[in-house]
């Protein structure tokens, strides 16, 4: 019953990139998000929760509501937190007809949207250059809506897997640009990747100058300079997998 | 040159909804959403900027970094704050092919996000009911990338407006949603209403059971629930616009 200093002190730091690095572990925070997890079996290592917040069938340790907000990282705590185990998924090169690859994504609400369209769509896999925000971030868990579970995510230079992707799978890379040709033109390729760069970096220039990648666009006739990415995303992906 | 009291005080009030329905006034933070404000016109009453954040060739009165941030309702302000003002768009029913309806939605962020959509496709106007957050919030402003100033939205009863739409512009109303017709089976009418729902809420039931109204939805094949609502309307409207 209850909770040590010693394991408030180690969540709290399970709440920095540099902890959840050391321990292999993340947070998940709140009843509807822990249910995904149990239902993804998710390899939950142990669950907190203020008593009546979740039912005797679900093993965890009852914490006071002041214990509660101790360990969250969220400012108003939600019942509920779990520390889950986290394994560095095996890469056995991109799996499936469409995988997002992500340049350079800071905001961590849109890597969890981002991940929620690779669920959606059944992606197996996610791409993100090594500089992207972290997956295991409290708010990209939170916004994943559960697709963390289900969606592998891999840090790779970006090139490198486009490179390979294309020599030794023959695959098809097309990088969301301003300046490319309307997704309503180009045949659904499969399997390719489709590389989104960040709002404020766009795609990487050495990628832009990739003769054999294509550069794809959404049209628009309207006065905003771009679309959201996980939006841009989205809309290409719904026509690439269609 | 400088700020008063009085005039913080005033700006203040103005980062919440009541002191901008008193005002009919907003406020616009940071030299970049303020290009765009200046670029689309946007009436703009008056703008405050530390030295040398913005040209001389902008009308501005310069602040210390400390006023600034006493008037700026970010943590991390930035540079500039102006204060915008703010006329009801007049209703003269809806103009355009297709046309975003919001249900409910009460995350700024997408909001915001939203309303790029519509702007990308030159929507004529956003729809919100009355219980939706309000377009003028800071966050929403913030994440609309300068959409705000392009795209009127009206705050409006959704049964009343699509009602309206169906028996007087004979106008076809969607509903997106699960159990709905796929999106690429529908053939996109046009003028069209599309009614999204809030994440949590989803659409109003007596919408969903008005028989003139047709439910659409976006095939998706992997274990994700939903999409985020942002996406979602990405997905659609880009179909619908095809």
């Amino acid at each position: 019953m209850g909770i040590s200093r010693n394991e408030i002190k180690r969540i709290r730091f399970l709440q920095t990139n540099k902890g959840r690095a050391e321990y292999h572990q993340y947070l998940v925070e709140g009843p509807k998000l822990l249910d995904e997890a149990l239902a993804s079996k998710a390899d939950i290592d142990v669950i907190y929760a203020v008593e009546g917040a979740l039912s005797d069938r679900i093993k965890h340790e009852v914490v006071s509501q002041k214990e509660l907000s101790q360990i969250s990282g969220l400012k108003t705590p939600n019942a509920a937190v779990a520390v889950v185990n986290y394994k560095d998924p095996k890469w056995n090169g991109i799996q499936g007809d469409l995988t997002l690859v992500l340049d350079r994504i800071n905001d961590p609400g849109n890597l969890g949207t981002l991940l929620r369209i690779a669920d959606w769509y059944g992606m197996k896999q996610l791409i993100c250059s090594p500089d992207s925000v972290s997956h295991l971030n409290a708010k990209v868990v939170q916004s994943s809506m559960g697709a963390i579970f289900r969606v592998p995510v891999f840090y790779r230079p970006i090139m490198e897997v486009c490179s390979e992707f294309r020599e030794q799978q023959n695959g098809e890379v097309l990088l969301a640009h301003m300046d490319g040709e309307s997704m309503f033109e180009i045949e659904a390729p499969k399997p390719a990747l489709l590389v989104m760069g960040s709002e404020s970096h766009g795609v990487d220039k050495d990628l832009l100058n990739h003769a054999d990648f294509k550069r794809i666009h959404i049209p628009g006739n309207g006065g905003a300079e771009s679309l959201n990415v996980a939006v841009s995303a989205g809309i290409l992906s719904a026509q690439l997998m269609k």
